[in-house]
């Protein structure tokens, strides 16, 4: 017989939820919690259908996070099976969303059917925060799922992203914190003109080339035991018309932090701006906040999913915070403790994503027993 | 009675000859000058009818050079008068090429004309060198007729190009050189990467970021007399995916130097070269080379033509390096005096082109004065 994770798998994976359609991915999930006897509201901000669904009252509240989206397939004829088939071959689980994060939002509802049947009256509550708009602009998702539990004082005390943290092996990794996100959008402004006459002109490349030499080579913090240090980088960079007697009129450069704790925001703001006021340079400037860095360093959800990985897989878990962004940074400001744990990472996003069905079977073990190590 | 040089101006412009055409010009020129003895070559290099003319055996020998072609309209509607109708209204010819440089064509004739009908027997020999692809790519033109002159060993003592120089009134200045110019085009390699992680990637606009400051400030030269100091500019650069979180693979460059006679374009490679080592970049540099610089900054054709313009205008002119290039870049190298020397250039190359008929005959005039100076 197989494993109910495998098929409740499958059954996400053929609802193509490209971002930002759920595609009754969540009404799926809330008829299994709702027999559980969770309580489940639907939150629909704009085009984003969210789901909280919580069974118990009393805290502590472990909630499992996650997305029904998945990002799009590209050509589909590149792909070896139907991205939205969910074809079980060789062990394997084969379509778009199989490891990010289908497999972990079936397994997620398989490890608490099998928490409660065990464990009808454990401590606490169990919930879910599920959004369809991870992958997107994630402004109608987590983010405003949080906002509208915070109004209400609802508070999470532990939360666990099913993100796919895993690198070589199920659980070899959890993520336990994310660098933060800012994202610089800079016009140098100069004086267009001909280059046979550059008196006349101001080149915004030659104003401008020494600070963003600077901001290139400058040293943000040292990052800490969880963190690297801070890192910057001009992701693009654009100016001229095209021809190569005329001094370009201004310079646009869009440039990205991806910073650790030891510094804020505003530090790397302040900071940033100092540079190019040094420079004198006739510029605007634009900050968008991707998100705020966390870290869940340690305490009981840390130590219950490592205990939990070594009773399931044998293996002794490393604690990172590499990688981009996830929702967890949304729910970590309220005072949650977050961690991440899910299945491969390595075909996310890529044509022939699969996940190994073994691992997900394992993954459900793994979430049932922080459950145990949690709430019992 | 009209001066002969406004007839013939008007003829020329109703020729349409957008670049590489010549439409009949040459044909129309070289009737008048067959008529006078000149000895008439046709020389035609690919989509280009180039023409030499000469009139004797003997040197020093007078050149004058222009070009047939003409820059494009633009939207026809937006011209006052149509483009190549050669009104004469108000005391000014408009067309496309009035200016640049149908006028002064027609103004060479006129002289020349004028000059052997009282100097039958003149000293040296007096020749015509005019392309049709000056306003193009220029490969096919001037410098391929130099190439042939220079196969047999022909050479020209003073060349006057009539490209209008004038800016205020009609001789206030003559060019007498130009500044070189030359294009490079680099490539800087990096590595592409996700902006989470740096560690993986190199991206080409930190590491080229301290070598371009130094490019933008580098001092080159101080200039002489005639020329202003060695410029160097950016003119297009170009790096990035378009994402806010993608480190680019590469970065692309376009930079200009506009240099003086104090530098050699060897020079200038070896510094620019020179710097991109010592920043230890991974880089592909192409160079095109634009034209040398050149200046003739004494000498009997500048006495000749100072002297010819005081006589006509009774104005002192102004000798000037200024401005873009021209053809005067391919015959100085052979050791040609070379000045240039043509109506106000107020609207060349845009909608509404004009000059003003009084200055063709005083142009006409010019010329004449300067061939009587230097001939006999
Ligand atoms: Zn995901
Ligand atoms: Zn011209």
């Amino acid at each position: 017989m197989t494993h109910p994770v495998i098929e409740l798998t499958q059954e996400l994976i053929r609802r193509p939820s490209i971002t930002p359609l759920d595609e009754g991915c969540q009404p799926l999930m809330a008829e299994r919690l709702a027999k559980l006897g969770f309580t489940i509201e639907t939150m629909v901000f704009e085009d984003t259908t969210n789901m909280w669904a919580r069974r118990g009252t009393d805290g502590p509240v472990f909630c499992f996070a996650g997305h029904t989206d998945v990002v799009p397939v590209g050509k589909e004829s590149a792909w070896e099976h139907p991205p939205f088939s969910a074809e079980l071959i060789d062990g394997y689980i084969n379509g778009r969303g199989a490891a990010d994060m289908k497999g972990s939002l079936a397994a997620m509802i398989t490890a608490t059917e099998s928490f409660i049947g065990n464990n009808p009256e454990h401590k606490g509550s169990i919930a879910f925060l599920i959004t369809s708009d991870e992958e997107g602009p994630f402004i109608n998702g987590t983010t405003r799922v949080i906002d509208t539990l915070e109004a209400r004082n609802e508070k999470i005390t532990w939360a666990l992203v099913g993100e796919p943290s895993s690198t070589a092996q199920l659980g070899d990794v959890v993520k336990n914190g994310r660098r933060g996100s800012l994202t610089g959008n800079l016009t140098v402004h100069g004086i267009q003109g001909h280059v046979a006459y550059p008196h006349l002109a101001e080149n915004p490349v030659h104003t401008s080339a020494h600070a963003l030499a600077e901001l290139s080579h400058q040293e943000w913090d040292n990052g800490n035991d969880f963190f690297p240090p801070t890192s910057f980088q001009i992701a693009n960079i654009n100016g001229g018309t095209g021809a190569s007697n005329v001094i370009p009129g201004y310079l646009d450069v869009m440039f990205n932090f991806r910073y650790s704790t030891e510094v804020t925001a505003e530090q790397l703001i302040e900071k940033t701006v100092a540079i190019f006021e040094k420079h004198q340079l006739n510029y605007d400037l634009n900050w968008v906040f991707n998100g705020l860095p966390f870290l869940t360093d340690k305490g009981k959800l840390v130590e219950a999913t490592q205990t939990a990985i070594k009773q399931v897989t044998g293996r002794d878990t490393q604690l990172l915070t590499t990688g981009g962004t996830s929702d967890g940074r949304f729910i970590a400001p309220t005072g949650a403790e977050v961690i991440e744990l899910g299945p491969v990472n390595a075909t996310i996003h890529k044509v022939n994503e699969c996940v190994k069905a073994d691992d997900l079977i394992q993954l459900s073990d793994c979430y049932e027993a922080i459950l145990e190590n949690l709430l019992c």
